[in-house]
Parts: structure tokens; C-alpha cells; sequence
């Protein structure tokens, strides 16, 4: 047969779905995964919304729709990202997407031909790396601390590269570091991309779950100049299985987004998007919302208190302000993907860190999810880690 | 701000679905789409198919799966079309998308480089060149006649040209020609496929869907190298606006296909693959599509009848034996993106033929939709066009 195109080999298959395949079996405790706890899903506010979709409109909601996707919910989520974060936008604004990661692939496509640069905090989310990999482009990681991407060397590596097409950042509760970038930091941030001009896609899917602090202005908020594409998702504050996130960016940009949408899929799903926005009318998603937080608190307040108590000081780790995930940082010469093979060998699972990094290296970190996992697992999980950590200082 | 990737500068907005917005409006009969009759939609079973999932496991259709689908609904396909189309194959040689029209994407993306060459039937689905496009390759359009590709130039074209990546079929009841390739010319055609071994698209969206004559084997049914792709949907057997079609092949390109999945979406709903599962488990599918299959027969033949009372006799059309769509041919000199203007004008509306052409041309050739209009409509469709284009006659 005849060879399959570059793109095709300059795919790797994520660590995490692989490593997923593994914690499937019930004895494992899994910190591997981005997985919402299912006992949140509001499974039967979600069965009456479809159930009133499928009786008021039903042949509607199984035909084909515009690629834009359903105008309601469109326009609900306008609404909402106003009031949450700030960004000042219409139905018109907006392209519902398949899930965030849609809208990763779509970014990378119309911006990056192969060899162009992309910039992304380091570390950053694995799944964003893979999407962009098919557009072939080199990465240019930018240094962060505990506050997220460092500005002075972000402008440093702008002002000396001239083919970067695209940044990436997560500036609230970063997959995977679990870092917030404060205000003044994104006021910076937008001083220089307004200088640069280059196109930045704010990925923003823990956004709404804060449990502590204040929450802070979008960097679309911000955008003056239209460079901001920001991408939301469903997923974890209704549901992931829907597979429903949408795109706010500048007309410009919008408008090619809908072509590449239209040649890719045609649309998203007319039933979901449909199924949504009945959610959204007739409950209470702040209520949701809310309740969501209150257990993602209690269980991040858990595994952090659980590293205190038994990490050795040797351990750095993350106490995240919201999101999914904490982040750990051993002595450089612990390898975590050894460290994820002891673990494993007494059911604990989690992700090593250097697939987060899209140009390698940095193995003596990992991430941790706490979303999914009871008290009794998470203490009991930490534990297992704490030792096999332990084992291999020097 | 910078520039666009060529990716985007290849991209061209649908003619389809630039004329459906128009369409939109109630007083405008459409030929336009290829929109299933919303009056066949289960809106009933389907959502007692949802209701179902929803109880038994909320929670499992809501959260995140695996990137190949839910594998019920995989086994159920693969059951499905080894007793339709004669494919003998299991739930693992199965990848779930959101439609085909994500299949046509992934596939293009896998298989081919800029510059490489696909071939088509001449004309061809123009959904297709859309996703295509995306890959920036160069098109060789295979002549037809009433018994679809002409195998001797396809043989011709293989034995001529070195970089050819891909070869793009619809045998059943093609989009937009409505012509349909008798079982010899599928030998002969795998006969050539594994002479030159380069991959095949199978697209089969409307196999279900024959009024007359004898169900043939699928190509991939005569698959013994393992280069068919075989493209499937929900869309027109079921419903469009849930989005779930599949690809089933070897392992080989299914991995990759996976892989590229993997970096695209993530994975397809798992929520609306469960309905779609459960749907089959529940309800006689056979049975509805029996009667989509009795409603687009009725109006098939009420379109050609009214093209064979009312058209010029230098208006040649086909007779489908299955399928959406018919496809007419005019003297060269009749401009069919005029004729278009015309009957617009008296409200009626079609898609001109060029569109279907990768290199363009053919501008006297259109296509006609029959299966979301009733018999008054149609006739007095067709008597419209029919008046536009005798007027138009030299």
C-alpha cells in the first residue's frame, strides 16, 4: 500500500488514553485522568431537558443544522461568558465545537504550517500538544513559575523568533501544573501580544471551578485587537460525554473557523447543542456549578493536606486555587515514569510529567487528578506514592 | 496579525451550504439539500431509546470514552453491515465519528501529502472535495457513464501517474449523479485496486436506501488486501442531527485513523452512541428504514415522471434506483448557475454542477434533491425549472 502522509507519522498516541485502558479495572485508584466524578452529572435534569427538546422539537433536533451550530445556545453561552468572564460577545461570536479539543485541532489547522513556531507555558495540557501535532510545527517552551507563564521571557523569546503563528495558555488552574496566572501577570501578557500581534488561544475549560480566591478577567476580556481565541467546553461543568465547547473569537477569525468546521464535519451535533440549551433554560446551572466546586474543594483540600502529611520534603507540589489537578515536582534524578511503575504495581496509577512538555525531558515531575477519586482513595493513593517516592531518594 | 496557514487559503465556503441559508425561507421549494424527510425521523423511539440509557447508566453516557465508540454500538454495526452489505468484520474494526463527513476528513489528513493526487468519479460528492481540500492535494476526475467510473480510464490514470494517495467511490446511488455500478464493474474495479494497491474510500451513506433492482456487495465485501475504507452513517437511516457514523477497516489504517481521532476530538459521544445503541436494541430499525425507503421511492418517481412530462428532450436526467438525489445534464451552452438565478426567482432552488467537479467545469449540469419536498412541490418544482430551461434553449 502506499505510505501514509507526514502528518500521520508525526503522530504519538496519548499517554493518558493508553494509561487509562489501564485504570479501567476497578481495583485501581486512578490519578491519571481529567475525568469528572460522575456522581455530579445532573443525569436527570439532563433526561428532561432532552425529553422536552424531543417533544416540542423533535424532528429539529435529529436534522441537519448550520455549521455555527444551534443559535439558542449559542446565544446562552454569550450570555454566560459575559457574566463569568467578562468577555463582551454575541451568538455571533461563537462556533460550537465538539469539545474543546475540536477547536484545538481547528486552531491548529488554520494557523500553523508545518515548521511554524508555537509557544505554550511549560509544562502544559498534553491533549492541546497531540492536536497540534498534526499541523507539524516546532514549540518553543516559555518558562513558568508558580504564577504561571513569565512575561519577561515571553517577550524575550517573541522579540527574537519571527515565524511564531500561535500561543497556547491556560491561565486559570493550568493542566497540568494547576497554577493561576494573577492579574497583573495577564495585563502584561496582553501588553506584549498586542505588540506582537500573534494570534493566542486562552484554553479555559476549569474556568468556573475557583475555590478560592477571587476570580480574575479573562485574557479575552482584555483583547482589544481581536488576537484572543477562547475556547470553552461543557465538559466539566455539565457533562463530557455530550462532547459540546465552543469557540469566542474576532469575525476574522470566525469566519475561517466555520469553513474548516464546515469541509471537517459539517456541524455539531443539532441534538445535543439542542439538549444543552434546554438544560441551561430550565435548570439552575449556577446551583450546579456551585455543587460541583464544593466537592472538587474538598477533595484538591484532601490530596493536598495528604502530600503534607506524607510526601518527603523533597516533594514540590501544587495547592491549586481550582481545576482538576496538582502538580509535583521531585529531585531530578527520580524518574517518574519508574516511579508510575512502582505505584502501579500496587494500584495507584497517575500521568509522568514529560508528555506535558511538547519538546520532552523534565521526567522527575508528574500530575495528579483528585476529581475522581474518594477521601479513602486519595489518602490511601498519596500514601502508596509517598513511599514508592521515598524508596528512590538518595 | 499574522497570517493564515495554507490549510485556510485552501478552504472555500460550500455552495450547498451557502444555498441552504437561502432556502430557509417557507416559500422556497429546495432540491437543494440533501436533507432526509423530517417526517420519517423516530422522535418517538428515539427518545424512549434515550430515556433507557439515561436510566440504566446515566452517568456512563455522560462521562468521557474511549476514542474507538461504545463498543455495543460497534458490535452492532459490524452485525449490520456483514448482513447488509456482505462485510464480514468485527466491533474492532470499527472506528465511531461524528458522520462521515468526519471520516472523509481523517481520512484525507492520513493518507495524504500537498501536491499528492486523489481520484474521483467525475462528478463527486462535493462534501468530500471540501474535507479533502484541507490536505491541499491536486484531483484526477475519472469519467462516467450511466454505470458510474469507467474502469478503463481509471486503469489508464493508475498506470499513468506515480503519486496517486487515494481513491474516492460512492457505488451506491452516488451523490450528486444518482447512478449506481453494477457488480461487474466492482470486479473489475478491485481487480485494478489490488494491481495498484492504493487505498479506496467506500462511501456508503445511502445503500439502505434502494427502491429498485437487486442489493449488490460492497467493495469492501470483495476487500482481500485490506484497502478499503468503508465510510457509513446514521444520517439517512436514522437521523443526521446526532451526528454518528463509522469507518470500518483493517487494523493497520484504523490505527491511525485512531490515533489522528485521538488528537481531533478525543473521541466521538458517547451519549448519543448510546441512544443510537439503544435505539437498534429496542425498535425494528429494518422496518423504518422500510418505510424511508417507500417514501423516497414515491418521491424519486414522482420527480422523474414530472421530468419526463415537463422537461426538454435535451434535458438528460437520471433514474435512480436508490438514494437523494438526481442529477441532470443540459446542452453545454445552458449555464446552470444561471438557471439557478432564474428559478430562485420563482422560488425554486438546486445546486449548479460545478461544485461537484474537483477542477471546476461542467457548469451545464446540476443536481436535484427529491427526498424533503412532497408531490406538489415537486411537480410544480420541476415544471418551473423545465419552463427556466426552455427558455434558456438556442
Amino acid at each position: 500500500m502506499v505510505p501514509f502522509s507526514e502528518v500521520t507519522n508525526s503522530m504519538k498516541p496519548s499517554p493518558i488514553r493508553a494509561l487509562l485502558a489501564l485504570t479501567q479495572q476497578p481495583q485501581v485508584t486512578s490519578f491519571a485522568g481529567g475525568l469528572p466524578a460522575p456522581e455530579l452529572f445532573p443525569v436527570k435534569d439532563f433526561q428532561a431537558a432532552v425529553d422536552a427538546v424531543m417533544q416540542e422539537a423533535g424532528p429539529t433536533a435529529l436534522q441537519y443544522g448550520t455549521t455555527d451550530g444551534w443559535a439558542k445556545l449559542r446565544e446562552q453561552i454569550a450570555d454566560r461568558i459575559h457574566t463569568k468572564n467578562g468577555i463582551d460577545c454575541t451568538a455571533d461570536d461563537i462556533l460550537l465545537t465538539a469539545g474543546s479539543q475540536q477547536g484545538l485541532d481547528f486552531c491548529g489547522r488554520i494557523f500553523v504550517n508545518p515548521g511554524d513556531i508555537i509557544l505554550m507555558e511549560s509544562p502544559s495540557y498534553l491533549g492541546a500538544i497531540n492536536a497540534f501535532n498534526t499541523s507539524r510545527p516546532g514549540y518553543i517552551e516559555i518558562p513558568t513559575d508558580e504564577n504561571g507563564m513569565i512575561m519577561s521571557e515571553l517577550e524575550n523569546v517573541l522579540a527574537n523568533n519571527d515565524n511564531i503563528k500561535l500561543i497556547y495558555v491556560i491561565p486559570d488552574f493550568q493542566n497540568p501544573s494547576g497554577r493561576t496566572w494573577p492579574l497583573e501577570r495577564r495585563k502584561q501578557f496582553m501588553e506584549i501580544i498586542n505588540k506582537y500581534e500573534v494570534p493566542v488561544i486562552e484554553d479555559n475549560p476549569y474556568g468556573e471551578l475557583r475555590y478560592k480566591g477571587e476570580f480574575l478577567p479573562s485574557l479575552k476580556s482584555m483583547d482589544t485587537k481581536g488576537l484572543v481565541i477562547y475556547l470553552g467546553t461543557m465538559s466539566k461543568i455539565l457533562a463530557p460525554g455530550i462532547r459540546i465547547g465552543w469557540i469566542c473569537t474576532s469575525h476574522e477569525i470566525l469566519e475561517k473557523l466555520n469553513l474548516l468546521a464546515q469541509a471537517a464535519v459539517l456541524q455539531t451535533s443539532t441534538f445535543a447543542a439542542m439538549a444543552v440549551s434546554k438544560y441551561f433554560e430550565m435548570f439552575d446551572v449556577d446551583a450546579h456549578v456551585e455543587e460541583c466546586r464544593q466537592l472538587y474543594a474538598h477533595r484538591a483540600a484532601t490530596m493536598v493536606q495528604a502530600m503534607k502529611d506524607y510526601f518527603p520534603p523533597e516533594a514540590k507540589f501544587t495547592d491549586p486555587d481550582g481545576g482538576l489537578f496538582t502538580w509535583v515536582e521531585l529531585p531530578e534524578y527520580i524518574n517518574s515514569k519508574e516511579l508510575a511503575e512502582d505505584t502501579l504495581k500496587q494500584n495507584v496509577a497517575f500521568v509522568p510529567g514529560d508528555g506535558f512538555f511538547p519538546n520532552g525531558g523534565n521526567e522527575h515531575c508528574f500530575r495528579l487528578n483528585y476529581s475522581c477519586a474518594s477521601d479513602e482513595q486519595i489518602v490511601n493513593g498519596i500514601k502508596i506514592i509517598a513511599d514508592c517516592i521515598k524508596a528512590r531518594l538518595k
